[in-house]
């Protein structure tokens, strides 16, 4: 016997025929004693076609009464899917947030899940129901419901299955699992078969789409491993777990992620006084735009000057403009450099730690394919490269050939 | 000040545009102080919509998953009002029917509203909220949602304006008000000022169709008068209350209801012994028949036979004569002719009590036009009379103009 939860999205769930094709396979796979939890999102497009209702009303901040709107897509695909398992013979039943036990906190549209009492879920799977939740939504102290934003089905998924202390949660997707790379840009990218969540939230961090960094925290908190996995294939996915001894010892790099909206800002030629950095840091961050890399040349011995080079998301680029033009007509910058056509190459691995010279062997990789590096960072777990964005599929194969060869999938 | 509870339906919402077009009335028409709470369902044709998903998936009993599934149509609704409510510059705040506090119990699509719990009602509309609730759903003790059927909003409205003590609580509906007898057959027909819950209550259940018994019997229940008006128009419609004195005074005879829907079955020459009514009467109420007028002849003096003739709603009457065949094949019965171009005409008027021949002018009103009457049947405040269907319009004119005269509404 064993408790899965499962969770999927919309495109999953965007047709009845869709949802019978996913209630027979859970049904195949399940043995007799299995407890199934499933979280879904709302049907396909359903949640776009409330957003268009909404916007026929002259636009105002509608944080409550839009996920009063939203939330109701979700329940729609719950209750069908309720249905769906029962015409094939599966007791089931369907809860809301609220009814699962979701209880978050903070703002309408991004609220956050504060804690899981999952006591109806436990009482209906007693009964021998496959549960199906409503993801996306929670409900407030004052018992509004409230939509949890980007991600949030996956964060309902994996809050729950901890709560619920899961065997696993598996998040089932239009991939079938973590590649090494994109494989957009790398065809010899090979799916993982386990990842650490460390590794994973670095990942995700740096630009890898495939889960949102919240999921992977819930994760981590509540211990619960998450299976990243097709939804149209049987085959195993990824699996992302605390400990991956297997792996570590394989592979010392996991995964290389690319984030290619990236835009360089050169502040060139500033007087190397405290107080400069500062001032045009505290400028930006009044305008919320977060800053990435961050560079300060070494002071040029023939004068007093030096120079600035961070870099922003491009679509910040215009606030930013904005902010630093000001300071410029106050004269308190001269010369400044905009490049918005950057991209940012990493690669992660918890087990660069113990090993020296991967960094190395990442800029050697790059320089023998004649990429130019820019700007370097790093963390514990991962080495970052600004390069232009033109060389991004070019960057991407030549790193994942030195550190993988050119094994197929 | 004062405590408005406001009722509007499907069509009356069925747009955003309509929407705007309600809130802007109710906004001109409020006073500084007042308090308002409005009743919505779904907007129009989404109910069906709904179905219509559920229709995909193979057909099974779904009570609780269709209620999952339907409660949304009123959550869509309510919001989205509450958003036109706000872009018009007026705080406004949706509730569900479980945060409106309407707790019920009962089958699932058809539950009874057992109490109404409305502080988060009042709390709201002490912060300055215009209240929106969802009609049409409660909560059930287990947490779960439930619809309540056919007349569903307009019960959430009179409990929930019962429960709020309001000054009164106002349906919207297509139609501006009760009329003496239903314009499509009686073009003289005058809407009614004011009526009373009796006479209210007899003339929905002999089939004047604007108001659903239950909502009436609610508003007897909590003392609460109903205003019904038109969505379109801003003219009084008709008040339904404990009181009507000064009606009571000018007009003896309320309304005229009819029931074009009736089946007559007459069972001829059965054995004049006790036990046989019963056989019948028992068969049919086997299969949820149920029997409205029933008229037994007096036995004939040359032999022990008699005639049972009694009338049924005609969707009926296929299960009637199936039920009644078998008793014949079995030679409990002889001969039984189903007649079903039946109509029912009726007049109401809870002043009809102590004012005699009020029946005998109406059995001479219809006389007079050649209208032939088949059974007669009475209660306290009504007497109906079973005709040919092709009659009703005729019948209906005459009785009309025998207590009404020709005036014009």
């Amino acid at each position: 016997m064993a408790l899965y939860v499962k969770k999927f999205g919309g495109s999953s769930v965007a047709t009845t025929e869709r949802m019978k094709n996913i209630a027979s396979r859970i049904l195949r796979e399940k043995h007799d004693n299995d407890k199934i939890v499933i979280v879904v999102s709302a049907m396909g497009d359903s949640t776009d076609d409330l957003l268009a209702l909404a916007g026929q009303v002259p636009s105002l901040r509608h944080g409550r009464e839009m996920d009063m709107l939203l939330s109701t897509g979700e329940q729609v695909s719950i209750s069908l899917l309720a249905m769906t398992f029962k015409s094939l013979g599966a007791p089931a039943i369907s809860l809301t947030g609220m009814q699962a036990g979701v209880f978050c906190s903070g703002t309408h549209g991004k609220a956050l899940i504060d804690d899981i009492k999952p006591e109806r879920v436990f009482s209906e799977l007693e009964k021998g129901n496959i549960v199906i939740v409503a993801g996306f939504q929670g409900v407030l102290p004052n018992g509004d419901v409230a939509t949890l934003g980007r991600g949030g089905s996956d964060a309902t998924a994996v809050a729950l299955a901890g709560a619920m202390h899961a065997d696993v949660c598996e998040i089932f997707t239009d991939v079938d699992g973590v590649y090494s790379a994109d494989p957009r840009y790398c065809p010899h990218a090979v799916k993982m078969q386990e990842i650490t969540n460390i590794e994973m939230l670095e990942l995700a961090r740096l630009g890898a789409g495939i889960m949102q960094p919240r999921s992977v925290e819930l994760g981590m908190h509540y211990h619960i491993p998450i299976h990243v996995r097709s939804t149209f294939t049987d085959d195993e996915g990824t699996i992302i777990q605390e400990e991956c001894v297997m792996e570590r010892k394989r592979q010392i790099i996991k995964g290389v992620a690319q984030d290619t909206h990236t835009a360089r800002i050169s502040v060139l030629n500033v007087k190397n006084v405290p107080g400069v950095a500062h001032m045009v840091f505290e400028a930006l961050a009044d305008e919320h735009i977060d800053v990435d890399m961050i560079v300060q040349s070494v002071q040029r011995s023939n004068d007093d000057l030096t120079d600035i080079i961070f870099t922003i998301t491009d679509t910040d680029l215009e606030d930013a403009r904005r902010v630093l033009g000001e300071l410029q007509s106050q004269e308190k910058l001269t010369t400044i450099i905009y490049d918005d056509n950057m991209a940012k190459v990493s690669i992660v691995g918890a087990g660069m730690l113990g090993t020296p010279g991967v960094a190395a062997r990442m800029f050697g990789a790059l320089g023998r394919v004649g990429v130019n590096i820019l700007i370097v960072s790093t963390s514990e777990i991962s080495v970052s490269c600004l390069i232009n964005r033109d060389d991004v599929a070019k960057a991407i194969q030549a790193i994942h050939k030195e550190f993988w060869g050119n094994k197929t999938a």
